[in-house]
């Protein structure tokens, strides 16, 4: 095994996860934190061309992000088929939640995720969660977390690409090509970030273009950047990011629409520029990003913005892609679930922002989460199966 | 006003209760705490003949426990009647939680509640509240009631009494006779204790029968005691009692069926004596209660327990009383919702332990409140009221 460095920033969730991936496979490794080093950070972004982290270097292989299939190929996968008593997809809060109960209920549980705390890892400060006035995703998750190391369950950190239905038993399939057998399934695969869909977006991320703030925010400190969006997840990047970097501009479709307590914040801040009724025309730049064009949507007016970053708030969509066939979708793409977290196949639960329940929340999807874990219980001693 | 005293214990949280209501209309009183004070115990019972706190003395006027019609009539109720964007009915975790994201939404909010932290306040230790590895009841909902209070939400103590609807707007009426219009209601109020049901039972509450183990359990150090149920509720309340009392029965009609986890800390207990497939037949006493009466299911055998205090932990009835006519209600007497907490009726929504939702937790009720409040707020916008 060559010599592997691992690039990271302190807050960086992403990292989190390379590096318990790494130690779980005893694998030694030199961490690089380059949040304020900024040699590192330029060692960092010529050796894997882009400035995102995190960033594996092991030999002449570079990772970038926490990509499961790419550590596994590079430092081999775990192996291990059998049946549990419930397999929970996901470990954002609804996943997290789910197997604490289904754990203290002593169910032989697996989950299975590409990491641990979902969307709720890039939640800046989290003043609705209750129980806490004021909590960072990233703490918050660490204390899901801790509770489901508690009770010992098994975790598996790998990416679901199929799940299918033999009688009453199910059978998931990973993107290491891993099978495990399930008497019950729990779906808690959240969502993911929304794109903008333009010409050079995928050549940009991780070099300039970010769809986690909470990661790449520390590399952008004294730069001019950009937030597309103008709900809450948006408007919670602009405060933040106004505080490291020198101007943010807040690039909105139509108007900002977001929590009023929020809105008082954000209407304080003298360094975020808002730009309403706009829409991204084009990204600039070369092997980096530069800037971005903007196009008023009334009166086609284009505008070019110098920026070093741009992060993407402009909504989600829900995991469920390996799901088609397999269970009801609604137009959104998420499974349609009944108030006790039901499918339409028995024996499959769903839980959290992947469903029909509008509100994507925290303390939602936990809540949804461990619904879904009592009636998986129920499920089982009904079908005699617990 | 003649002299106040407030006879309670540290831990009840209907004491706070009776405290906070005393506190807002500026009336002084003395507090004695009779946890550790034999004295003060034995004359709290020898004046209100009961032996259960708090116990509120005004003159010739003994109010026991937290009664807001009581301490309405002796201490003048409030007058305001007014128009919310939304009523929210009941201050459980469902409630609260509720509460915080509407004042999030600056809906103009009104809570009407007959005690703030509803059943939660019973949990002894919490050890499946996402966020906390371990909790109690009452440190949890003093927590979101923080949360409440730095919203500067207006709560009112009272009991609802009935709901009406004209158009699309609604009056609540209270148990002091109050009215208050609102544009939306948030239906929470919880669930009640399940009672025996047998002779002498209304005679014998707070003259050793309790159904809060947490308010009541301190009075009876030393002494032996039943605890009547075989779930949750019923070990974790065995449980505690254990490392109070000398010897606690545990009265099961069937068979103990709660979490493995806490099964096998309860197995652990030496003085908890179990008594399966039997029913309470009788209760014992004068003035207090000094022994209940069993019957085995299937013999018919009848025995006599020894006990100075019983508490009860035999589930639950949804507190929708006041709503027969006006919401659809299962045959459990609970609101039917559906997965985004719309009841049948535009603008009323329901949240928690009241509704059909079948996971009666503090996580799950938490996370039902924030979704009832997120479609409030678009009902609101959606019907122009907002």
């Amino acid at each position: 095994m060559p010599e592997v460095r691992v690039y990271t920033t302190t807050q960086c969730p992403y990292c989190r996860m390379v590096k318990a991936f790494l130690e779980r496979r005893k694998i030694p490794f030199t961490e690089i934190n380059v949040s304020k080093d900024t040699k590192a950070a330029a060692e960092m972004i010529e050796i894997s061309g882009q400035n995102g982290v995190p960033v594996t270097v092991a030999g002449d292989r570079i990772i970038v992000g926490f990509d499961a299939q790419a550590l596994n190929e590079v430092f081999g996968a775990e192996t291990a088929i059998d049946t549990y008593d419930v397999v929970i997809l996901g470990a954002g809060p609804a996943g997290l939640a789910a197997a604490v109960y289904t754990a203290r209920k002593l169910l032989k549980t697996l989950v299975i995720t590409e990491n641990i705390g979902g969307q709720a890892l890039e939640s800046w400060a989290i003043e609705n969660y209750m129980g806490y006035r004021m909590i960072t995703g990233e703490d918050l998750m660490q204390k899901f977390e801790e509770q489901v190391k508690e009770l010992h369950i098994q975790v598996e950190l790998d990416g679901v690409t199929g799940v299918s239905r033999d009688g009453s038993s199910f059978t998931v399939k990973t993107a290491t090509d891993r099978s495990f057998g399930a008497k019950s399934l729990i779906v808690a695969t959240g969502k993911h970030p929304k794109m903008l869909g333009i010409e050079g977006e995928d050549r940009f991320i991780g070099r300039g273009l970010s769809i986690c703030a909470t990661c790449d925010g520390p590399l952008f400190r004294g730069k001019n950047v950009a937030v597309v969006g103008g709900g809450n997840s948006a408007l919670q990047t602009a405060i933040e990011m106004s505080k490291i970097a020198k101007t943010v501009h807040l690039i909105v479709r139509s108007q900002v629409r977001c929590d009023e307590i929020l809105k008082e914040i954000y209407e304080k801040k003298e360094n975020i520029l808002t730009h309403a009724n706009v829409e991204v025309s084009r990204l600039y730049g070369d092997q980096f990003l530069t800037g971005m064009g903007i196009r008023h949507r009334d009166t086609g007016e284009e505008a070019k913005l110098d920026v070093d970053g741009v992060f993407l708030e402009i909504g989600w969509l829900p995991n469920t892609e390996f799901l088609a066939g397999f269970l009801p979708l609604n137009p959104a793409g998420e499974v349609v679930i009944d108030e006790n977290c039901h499918t339409s196949v028995p024996g499959v639960f769903a839980a959290g922002d992947v469903t029909s329940v509008k509100g994507k929340q925290i303390i939602i999807a936990a809540g949804e989460g461990a619904k879904a874990a009592l009636e998986v219980y129920e499920y089982l001693v009904k079908s005699g199966q617990g």
